[in-house]
């Protein structure tokens, strides 16, 4: 096992069960222990994200990095890029997880040029093909960042410049290759500059047919390697950008709806991306399990009381819980996997940080298969929405929803029938409910 | 003219032009004045909202009607109905307006049985049908309250009691044959109890299913009827329900594709319904406009500050001016109109307040179109969007977009390349020169 | 007891162990038990808003009610109060609560003039006062409903109108004698309308002012009859006003000083309203209680995607117990209490729903309370506090805090010492103990 | 003139009216135009942000820096700070402003010691001292940024640990010394980390206790250097803390209050901060000038569709004109300004656009203080709200307010009166007289 940047943690984060008072072991998270059929391992599938966790300074809008980390000292980027990497597989294995998700500027430094750029990229992917055998480390999703250079500022795939679109399909070129030679499960899209500032100076139809373009080159380009890992599309409604198109999942439905792209692509869904498009993490999760395009989520958490991407680690029992509930409700993510786009806060400087808030969203995800599986597997929500639209089952609700009527029969049989009783929604009593298996 | 309700105003609002002092006449609308090959009540089509105008009575969620109005005072339902319609004739035609919007409850009453509700509601369209043959004032669209009654506390399309269902799809049908009977240019859905209260008691994929249902057997009513206005659907994010399933102008274009439905129905935007959604107005009207979908407006303004549908009279002028340039971009809204959706605050008691109200409300907007014209003429902001999105007229962009290109030549065509310039997008210009035409 | 509103209970709500599948049983609530000194009642001292549980019918801005109960259907004004009241009781006996909060308007009909309204009100007082003896039932706090009627649709105490705001003062002075009379413990003042919809025709100072006179004469009055309860005061920052003064405990604190009322007052501070304020339930709590200001509670729950009060049931064991931290931290409400400020859904029409909401929110705070006085036995967050602030304890932390030096001194300290050394915060790992603590 | 940086404007910004086209020439402010007594440059006194001017970079919480200045240009920190500074007064001069404002880390770089950066700053007040001399510009308020750097990431003022609060007081002597040394008008403190980020590590009461004893410090500190600015305390909710002590100007109030500090205090009211609490600008405005305690202005302008401080220019005529109604309802600003505490877009990477920005607001004070003057000439509005509360003015409500009645007493006057009558309170007329005035 590597042991070199986070020498206080000497072997992996071990189970202990929920009486421990040991802060840096897991509570609930006991990989091989089977739920409902599949391990924990298998049912939850964890990923580190690179970005926060190995690249992450604790700079803010309004602060400078807080964090010194020493696998950022190399002065070489290449070098420091590999630092970060052997902290990264480290971390992997001291934490025990199974999965890591990148963006091609986490792993490599941007060159002076964009050749440049691309063989520093090379190189990184070979270091981290290494590690991953060395580890059995897998990579559950790659991705291009396109973003955060300010080429970008005004849109990648949107941009109102040709060149910079094209730089953008370049880019997503290579950031294919890499997912591909790395293994990845899959590929995600997530577009945090393509959308507007202001209406006043922007075509949102021909950007929104740039977009779908761009895509549709992408679906191309997979299937010319034969890249078989899912197309993932992540939505998120504001940050940076005013707004961006692909504001929720059902934006991002629609768009892949109007453009040809549906079978292409699931979702990839973001808890705080979710809150701040003004729904809930479960609301979003539902929405895109119910069209049969969940794929994978960014687990995480915002602050409802800020309006911005906090990217706190999960830990709100309700929320992991509800999650839980939709992802065994369609048995799994298939290929996807919880992946923690999640940050330590600015305070929280010590590289010991990352693992306690690595452990606490392990927990409470694993706590959160516990309890759903017991909700489901005692029926207790089931039952009651199985009752609840059960006079679907028959007589006239059967004969609506088969087609096989029109409002002018609807309206004669209305006028035969005594006045319809409402049942008691029974929100206050679920909620109840909940709270008990709530341990 | 109608000489009842409001005594203190004795005739027609007059035009009298913006130097004019006097609260009760338009300083900008002037209905037969020619803006850009129309006139501006060809432009604008206003439209009173039956419920709030003429059935509002001030009563909020902590506080009794603070409205008294003369028409409210007969005891009998069916009397008090007459007399609410007359005050509403009278007040178009004194405020000279075109066209009105009514629910079926706000037009005639509820009575004890769904056939007496019926009966009801033929008694009143009769009584409308000669009110609008006398003063040629038209229905610019009708709608089913689907809303009010308890029995659809749960949803009405998307009850779980199939028996409610089927009564809310006997509901609109009558209201369809009542607004085919008036004329109606267009009918509204709009599912303000269509969506969930808690995710604990709720299948949002059947409920999809069943609003689904509901709007197909809705429109072969209609051709089985011959009616041949244009179906509406209109968004709304929340309030009453916790979430709506037609929460934008994207979510409800994506149920409409998902279920076969686009081609029969267009947008009906509501200012302050996609403000509580997180967008701007404008945003919601380019959105549907650009999917060729935008075909009405619920013209209001909300409270950015409350969190809730505030229906404020539109009185700013930034947002009518970012509508109008929608609107006129799309070359006007057909069959569709400006509504008033929106209701003097609890405070402004004096049937008076009702012409303030309109009268700021109808100067806002045409103001707006007086204003957008002469942008679109001087050509201030599609010139500058036009050459910020010049480089795909040829070269590189071009071949992107026709299709011919894809990731592995594009990549190609970039290393060749030096590195692309950004323009600035000068949005802080645009934001003055908006300025500058706000005269 | 009492039994003919409630059928379906026959015998008081038992505690039954949190095993229990019983949803009509308390699974945390033992009102005997004892927890650090104290049973759980006298910790809690849970009380039923009459308002909600007793006069709400279920109806909202887009719906008319939905709650069809056997106390509401006398015909006679004073008859359909007296069945409330004993629906009231026994209510209260059979869910086993010591109090209930009233406004005057809740338990006695306005009369055709004031007289008569007043008149009503002693009526009702002398029978809520029978009830009080046989039940054993308290009042924990009375107040005067001075935001229902529409003539205070402009504000009570800060009415433009003079006559308005002396008919307030003579309305609170009839409710100060029925507090003292019914023994209640504490009064509030909740001034819905006691703020402004526009600030174009309003004095902000002169409104503050007449709120400031108004409740020096409520003091004096308190004292002329020797009413001993403590005066609260409750914050809200919006609806149904645009703004309200009050608008969080802050705010209120100010206006207490600026005004010489401190020594008066204390707080009464509601979940939901300190939420619409952008504040956590528990900063509120925090705040009052810091200046030594925290009275009593409005216990409910928000939800933080909906912009309005939608005095939810309080649930959320994350938020009960962050307030049990703050209210054990001081010891204890003192002569404040649990008031249950919260209505069931619109859905929730069965009677029984009642129950299952106060069971769960009485089950949420009795959970609270063990979870907090375990953290506290067990100094797992105060332990942590301390030694965060030990610098504080001695050296340069303590001149600073003691006013022996000044900034010029603290200069020469400074350029005499290496530089600071900052720990970290360990939020993870504090919200992973939570959790720990969350059984 | 300077004449390096911007070699684009060769000569100061003209006044051309409001008929020009040009958009690099004001079209309202003409700044020896009288209005009302006072000349445009002595109502508005304008004054540029050194920090976001001519320190920011385009840089966002997902992107690099977008703005490639030429003065950030040279390596050497000083070396790059006096070009910085050449640049700063180049801009004043050719925009035609008389004031700046800067925090102490915008005009000097950090050192590696303390004692280092303090050197830096002297050399940097020099050079600044000079440039003001030779230009004339004035500082209108210095400050310290006490937020940037990671020893401030638990606070400054606030820290726990106590060497952090004594660092952050030795920087503010010199911060104190520095705007002495520039003839500053004012010193601001704004405490954007003076919060918490999580209550469960946190003793609010200690840490108010602590900012109460720093201000303190600084008050007895500005005695001691015979400093005659004026102190200001600036308030923001949120954002970089979560929480932030001075939420809002009632809450700075109420501390300030608490902590005997009122009279040495007024307060620096933001409009993006205001919004950020849920309230308007003006309300903050108002709030503020109520109490005697409004000092000076941030004039910027947020977006209340996303949840951050967007730092805007100011160009919503609504919200300067009400700003402005408040500023000449108190007699101007005294000592204050209007700072543009506002950034141009990450796009906006032409300094020319520095230039647009700053003339869109400077023109939308200059016209709102137009509007502004002739609503009050016109007593518009002031007759309108005299009258409303014309009951005052004699009979009960002059007992009242003169304290010479009470509770029982009005309820006698009450019983012997009629119902009282409320006016309408006009919001829609009003509304529509505001943008009547908007020309």
């Amino acid at each position: 096992m590597l042991n070199r940047f986070f020498p206080s943690i000497q072997k992996p984060i071990p189970f202990e069960g929920k009486q421990s008072k040991n802060p840096l072991a897991f509570k609930y998270y006991d990989r091989e222990q089977r739920v409902g059929g599949r391990t924990m391992a298998e049912h939850l599938r964890f990923s580190v994200a690179y970005w926060h966790t190995l690249k992450g300074d604790g700079s803010d809008m309004f602060g400078d990095p807080s964090f010194f980390r020493e696998w950022h000292k190399p002065a070489d980027p290449l070098e420091r890029a590999k630092a970060t990497m052997d902290a990264a597989f480290e971390f992997f294995q001291k934490l025990g997880v199974d999965y890591y998700c990148f963006h091609d500027r986490d792993i490599a430094p941007e060159g002076s040029t964009f050749a440049e750029t691309c063989r520093n990229l090379d190189v990184m992917v070979a270091y981290a093909k290494k590690l991953q055998q060395e580890t059995g480390v897998r990579l559950l999703w790659g991705t291009a960042n396109l973003f955060g250079n300010p080429i970008y500022a005004q849109g990648a795939a949107t941009s109102p410049n040709a060149h910079v679109m094209a730089l953008a399909a370049a880019q997503v070129k290579h950031a294919l290759d890499a997912t591909r030679e790395l293994g990845g499960e899959n590929y995600v899209f997530w577009g945090g500059r393509e959308g507007y500032e202001t209406l006043l100076n922007t075509d949102i139809k021909r950007e929104q047919q740039q977009m779908a373009r761009f895509l549709h080159m992408a679906v191309e380009y997979k299937k010319s390697i034969g890249f078989a890992g899912q197309f993932l599309i992540e939505p998120k409604p504001k940050e940076p950008t005013k707004h961006q198109y692909d504001s929720d999942a059902a934006a991002t439905l629609n768009f892949l709806r109007e453009f040809g792209l549906l079978d292409h692509f699931k979702l990839n869904i973001e808890a705080n991306h979710g809150t701040l498009a003004g729904h809930s993490f479960e609301h979003e999760l539902a929405v895109a399990s119910a069209a049969g395009m969940l794929g994978s989520v960014d687990a995480n958490r915002g602050d409802l009381l800020l309006g911005w991407d906090t990217d706190q680690f999960p830990t709100d029992l309700y929320s992991t819980t509800m999650a839980m509930l939709v992802i065994l409700g369609q048995n799994g993510l298939g290929t996807g996997g919880l992946n923690f786009d999640a940050k330590v806060r600015r305070s929280s400087t010590d590289p010991v940080d990352l693992f306690h808030a690595h452990i606490g969203g392990m927990d409470a995800f694993a706590r959160a298969l516990l309890i759903a599986q017991r909700i489901i597997d005692d029926k207790v929500l089931s039952s009651f929405v199985a009752e609840r639209y059960g006079s679907f089952n028959g007589g006239i609700g059967a004969r609506i929803m088969s087609g096989k009527t029109g409002l002018a029969d609807i309206e004669q049989w209305v006028l035969t029938q005594p006045a319809p009783l409402l049942q008691s929604g029974r929100q206050e009593m679920l909620e109840n409910i909940l709270n008990s298996y709530l341990q």
